[in-house]
């Protein structure tokens, strides 16, 4: 997690790699949601998916995952070199949430952050605004999965 | 599950409501978003949340896991009723997804479905386009949980 001041538009970072196993769609869906594409192959395949799908539900709570492993391995690596570590205020929430092509069994999705904005805060000149994209890219390179985050980030406390 | 003309602005819905305990806020936490105030009571009481807090995802999941079991109810009055039932296309996303106070331990959350606006596709005549908002609402009656949908609902064969 970095500070306001390190942060610039158009940065990208991959945060991780996920495989969606057969096992693991169905086991999201039965507790989450339970519509028969994501939970049996032969009902996915005739569908509009083509075959057994992840709940966008489980791609963004697995996105949500790598993000957070993320932040504690920066963090980690931050402590590691002696840096002070940045700790980012919640996110109030996502904007453009988009399922944007089905990730099916078997498929592999590399998440990867891009920041899109960055702006002052008037209300909080302690922090500063930063506006980011998560994606989801599957392993033929298509985009499957796209939101837009609004996170407070702190400013170095010496203004440098 | 109804037809586009059987649908009016303003429309109200209960989906079902759900209380997250401990144990389930944790469980879902500890595969999906590991961060220590969804984890572990004192620190979620120490942080801004003041409470052990469900993840915005796990709330997202269950209005999700409501909606299906909702979807499903409903289709199964309108066969017993001998109606025909409206299947609707898969949405294609979500905007404006807001958490907007925390769901604590504890805590019972109803969500309910608004339709907020109807319109025709101009590119599938079959089909109307809804728009809609899931929300969800503590025991205190606080607005918790927002998120804005958007639908392709088909339109009854007989235009009746």
């Amino acid at each position: 997690m970095r500070f306001f001041e390190d942060i610039e538009v158009g940065q990208r970072r991959e945060i991780g790699s996920f495989t969606f196993t057969a096992e693991g769609i169905k086991r999201f869906a039965a507790q989450f949601d339970p519509q028969r594409f994501h939970l049996d192959e032969e009902e996915g395949r005739k569908s509009l998916f083509g075959g057994l799908a992840a709940s966008g539900w489980h791609v963004g709570s697995v996105c949500m995952k790598l993000l957070v492993a993320d932040g504690y391995r920066q963090a980690r690596e931050a402590v590691a070199r002696g840096e002070e570590v940045a700790v980012w205020g919640p996110s109030p929430g996502f904007r453009e949430l988009r399922w944007i092509r089905p990730v099916l069994a078997g498929d592999t999705i590399t998440f990867a952050s891009e920041v899109v904005a960055l702006r002052n805060s008037s209300s909080r000149p302690a922090w500063g605004i930063l506006e980011g994209r998560f994606t989801g890219t599957n392993q033929k390179g298509e985009l499957v999965y796209s939101v837009l985050s609004t996170a407070f980030v702190p400013r170095r406390k010496n203004g440098g």
